[in-house]
């Protein structure tokens, strides 16, 4: 029977630590969450991620616009937050009305702020090996394998879904660990074959219970991303209760990669602050 | 008997069809490739590439320093060569003296005339699937695929070797043609067992023969890429003439992968030129 992996409690310890340390700052970080729309989970997401500033003392600047805003307001917005010397971290909240230009916004965000690691410099940062901001999710995922003292090298990764929020991150993330890494997608033909192979298996799509026992290898150690609604109820990428059985390690659906996202992001804002008031961690 | 995948072909009927594109141009095209110290291998590469400029129509401008320049100077070089209007390829020929921050160089020059396609805004455009320029052998070996018309969606793809101008950004255009894609390396075990699972198999380390008839499925594609000299003579990763009794499509070590690289940096200077110049290609 497979142990649970923890992420609520690692998600705790280094919130922790972010709170002791904030508590010594004379000025506190800043995040700034820009969101357009009214989308029901986004206010959900955003909310989660307020209360976690809250919690450990960030100081909280929401943004939020109507569904009609211009691209060009927000962007001006951007540009007065990136020279705002009090704002660490900015972050648009996804996702956004198709009319606007998602990448082209993300862009105009300096690298340094971009707590969500998504414009092209800290992608090819990330890509090139070089220090920048990660991709908060797939941060957590290789935090909690190290929490968990999971060996990576030499080791078959199996990565389901190729999303630049977590499956694109993960390649060089886990590639660095020397890591052996196979990406599955919805185009993927024999899907278990590739899965039974994982010695760890991380699952990105979103598709309710994609991956049972049958489909990983014994002792593997799974990791379940997705988050699907079906008749009001939510439900993971894997099967967790049966697949628990053959695993070694495993999330449970709440409170396994979740909180280590936004801990994370509280993370990367911590970074910045560092970096722009030029002290260490 | 596999088929052998003529790259020399291809290459000409690329610089041919920039040969006459060329002609109609007012102004040539210029490439500036800038060279450090004297190394034997990078003066046979750079003396390629100013022939098949030449033999097109582009200018070919070869900045050469001492093994001993400061890295200031480079990029002093670099910053007025970005603001060149007749300018429109920058390449630095690679490797450099270790004392200098290769990475920290690249990303002087500016993305569009980046032709190598190494600076962090250019990979992280290719991570992003956006447009950009795209490195020379990645490129070069996707439209070879596509020449010969292999079908990728769905494949599976193993690249063995994850540096950034071959394994890394053939993660990106593998996934962009829906293709399953593993990336192994020096650190990876069972080699063998899961280049053994490829529908495509580029190999691009540099260790004589490291792949041999064992390693391949009956009819894979094989491309090899990598060179080494082994007292005098050079090699390539693949065993070829073991390989192609088993593959259906395979790269000779010779006139394989090495000239579209050529043809693609062309490629990319035209691409630059165009986007300059405003006209369409």
């Amino acid at each position: 029977m497979g142990k649970l992996i923890d992420g609520k409690e690692l998600s705790s310890k280094i919130k922790e630590e972010i709170k002791n340390e904030v508590k010594g700052f004379m000025i506190k970080p800043c995040l700034a969450v820009i969101q357009i729309g009214d989308d029901e989970a986004s206010n959900v997401y955003v909310g989660a991620k307020e209360k976690a500033c809250n919690e450990v003392g960030i100081y909280f600047k929401h943004l939020k616009y109507d569904v009609n805003v211009l691209e060009k307001e927000i962007i001006n917005k951007i540009i007065e937050l990136n020279n705002d010397e009090y704002v660490n971290g900015i972050l648009l909240q996804l996702p956004i009305p198709s009319n606007l230009n998602e990448q082209r916004i993300i862009n105009h965000i300096t690298s340094g702020k971009d707590v969500d690691g998504l414009n092209d410099i800290n992608v090819g940062r990330l890509n090139n090996n070089k220090e920048g901001m990660i991709p908060c999710t797939a941060a957590g995922i290789i935090r909690l394998l190290e929490e968990y003292e999971v060996p990576m090298e030499g080791k078959n990764v199996v990565i389901v879904g190729r999303s630049k929020l977590v499956g694109k991150p993960l390649i060089s993330l886990f590639l660095k660990k020397d890591a052996t890494v196979t990406v599955c997608h919805s185009k993927t033909e024999n899907l278990s074959d590739i899965t039974k192979t994982a010695d760890i298996l991380v699952v990105a799509t979103g598709s309710k219970w994609l991956i049972g026992k049958n489909d990983i290898k014994e002792d593997a150690v799974v990791i379940d991303v997705g988050v699907s609604r079906v008749d009001g109820k939510i439900y993971g990428d894997v099967n967790t209760d049966e697949v628990k059985k053959v695993a070694s390690l495993i999330t449970p659906s709440v409170g396994g990669v979740g909180p280590m996202t936004v801990a994370m992001l509280l993370s990367n804002v911590i970074k910045s602050y560092h970096k722009m008031n030029k002290t260490t961690n």
